[in-house]
């Protein structure tokens, strides 16, 4: 990974410079307290994931980029509570599509339930979004969140297929990360920008830095499967190649070339190779030229980021802003 | 089923009568338009559920709805869509759970394509109908809609698991279809009541008259899953109590008294009764005083619905929305 820089700034460390404790806190609140159905068999489910917490970087980013402008604390924590839901409710399905046993250290919900409860508990998620966003008084909010909703559908379901030609494994790869992970960031972004009154400029600005913080956060999330300490990250590593998914580490380290065995290997990885195979294709991208040609994508995403911020004037907002985007590259999990 | 009275009018008789074409034309393609998405995995099984159209009951009601008021086409048409597009949501999602093979004469999208086609597609109907909201301008559209999106989850997911003590089955029963389907009505009529100027009193009674029609037209559905014409309704009867789904007529039957052997089978209805107890029940609820104590419930109902209509003056969209109501009822399919 790269060196830690000095320019990375810890979220907690954000939290406490920009006073963001009591706003966060009002998120968390506020998403349990929609998620209080009578119907136990939406509600714990939902609670559980809203519970589990995670970062919460999403919320963080919008309550930081209405800061840019006129800050208003009710609109600003609807829209982040709205963008944690849409996430929360995309991580049930997900997981459920995955059939992944645990997330954030807990078991998902389809594991501790049963699979209709992660289904329409899924949609209970996504719905609540919907009260907190009609909360944020504005209609433009549901424009930008409808749309990344929309996309992250897409990226959910799309697949990447193979790892060339390289020009379309990366095309699949960036759409892919662009709809599952990364619009949530820019949609979420640019609602901030709306409920503060930002022009049409900034609403776009802060649109590209959350699509380049959100490829960033991909990418390094990818990375970390290959690379990361897993007693760090909390599970062992390489989980996205034995579900036989392909990311980018894969994608440049095969540009590189390979041996026939491995190009095998990959033709295959969806339909008929082994087990023994794939741990044989994992331990050939972590020593390869992938990872580090991963990393410096992920860097290049990251200071598009922070270009973008320069359409705004200096504060601790957007310093704050600027040092989450490196703190996303440099993150050990 | 009930005589069919003289104040039911068929949904064409009400489009022709009130010129509703061109606008449920709309409606069609604009939902059409709207699941345009390039990733086919997600656009095809939604174009496949909009196609496959249905009655489109709920799009006209809210036509009709708003045309009580200030109509403005174009915000009816999208408050309309909106509210078919959570139907259809719903419906994918309900097939997905219950694992229907077929929905209005065709294939449903997980038999077509596959169960993750269906959990996504449903999602992105879902996503798709923000948009509609976000199309009618106006926030309080989403606050009707979140709302009802929330209860459609509470109601699919609850279960009427048995027939006694009465009061409580049929509290059951009627929450269970208050959200499953009355809500959408409830939610959709206040929302065209907001969409076109009514004040607080008609918009309240708009959500009456759909909450009503909504009840009404479910225990419809469930009646007519009992006595039913095979040839009209395009499936066999008896569908609901074959996937263990306790409905009203077996809730009035058993509390007319019944014999130990189908109270045994009703105890066991969720895990263990045979499929030969189960078709024995069956025709005993088919000849038994359920049936008739059923159709006057979903009558109350209808009453109720044409009761909340007498807010508004005489006009032919209240007259079309009261014709319906007896339409709803008396319905062979």
């Amino acid at each position: 990974m790269p060196v830690v820089s000095v320019r990375s700034v810890s979220l907690n460390e954000v939290i406490a410079r920009l006073e963001l404790q009591d706003e966060m806190e009002r998120v968390d609140g506020y998403m349990k307290n929609l998620a209080s159905s009578p119907v136990l068999t939406v509600s714990e489910p939902a609670r559980h994931v809203i519970s589990a917490g995670g970062k919460r970087l999403r919320a963080m980013l919008v309550l930081l980029a209405a800061k840019l402008n006129r800050y208003d604390p009710s609109k600003a924590v609807a829209v982040a509570s709205a963008v944690e839901l849409i996430h929360a409710a995309s991580l049930v399905h997900d997981d459920l599509i995955d059939q992944s046993p645990r997330r954030r250290g807990l078991t998902t919900v389809h594991t501790k339930w049963f699979r209709d409860a992660a289904l329409v508990g899924g949609d209970y998620l996504f719905a609540l979004s919907a009260t907190a966003i009609a909360r944020s008084g504005d209609i433009r909010v549901l424009d930008c969140l409808g749309r990344a909703a929309v996309r992250i559908c897409e990226g959910e379901i799309s697949l990447v297929q193979n790892v060339s030609p390289l020009d379309q494994a990366l095309e699949a790869y960036f759409f892919k990360i662009g709809g599952k992970t990364a619009v949530l960031f820019e949609e979420g972004l640019k609602a901030a920008g709306v409920i503060s009154g930002a022009s049409e400029v900034e609403i776009e600005a802060l649109g590209r830095y959350g699509h380049n913080v959100g490829m960033a956060f991909q990418i390094t999330d990818d990375l970390l499967d290959y690379v990361g300490d897993p007693t760090v990250i909390g599970k062992p590593v390489g989980g996205d190649l034995r579900r036989r998914q392909i990311t980018l580490p894969l994608i440049y380290a095969a540009a590189d070339g390979m041996s026939p065995t491995l190009r095998t290997t990959i033709d295959r990885i969806d339909d008929g190779a082994t087990l023994a195979e794939v741990e044989e294709l994992l331990a050939w991208v972590q020593r390869s030229i992938g990872i580090e040609q991963s990393q410096q994508k992920a860097q290049h995403y990251c200071q598009q980021a922070c270009d973008a911020l320069q359409t705004f004037p200096p504060s601790a907002a957007r310093d704050a802003l600027e040092g989450i985007a490196w703190f996303v590259l440099e993150r050990r999990k």
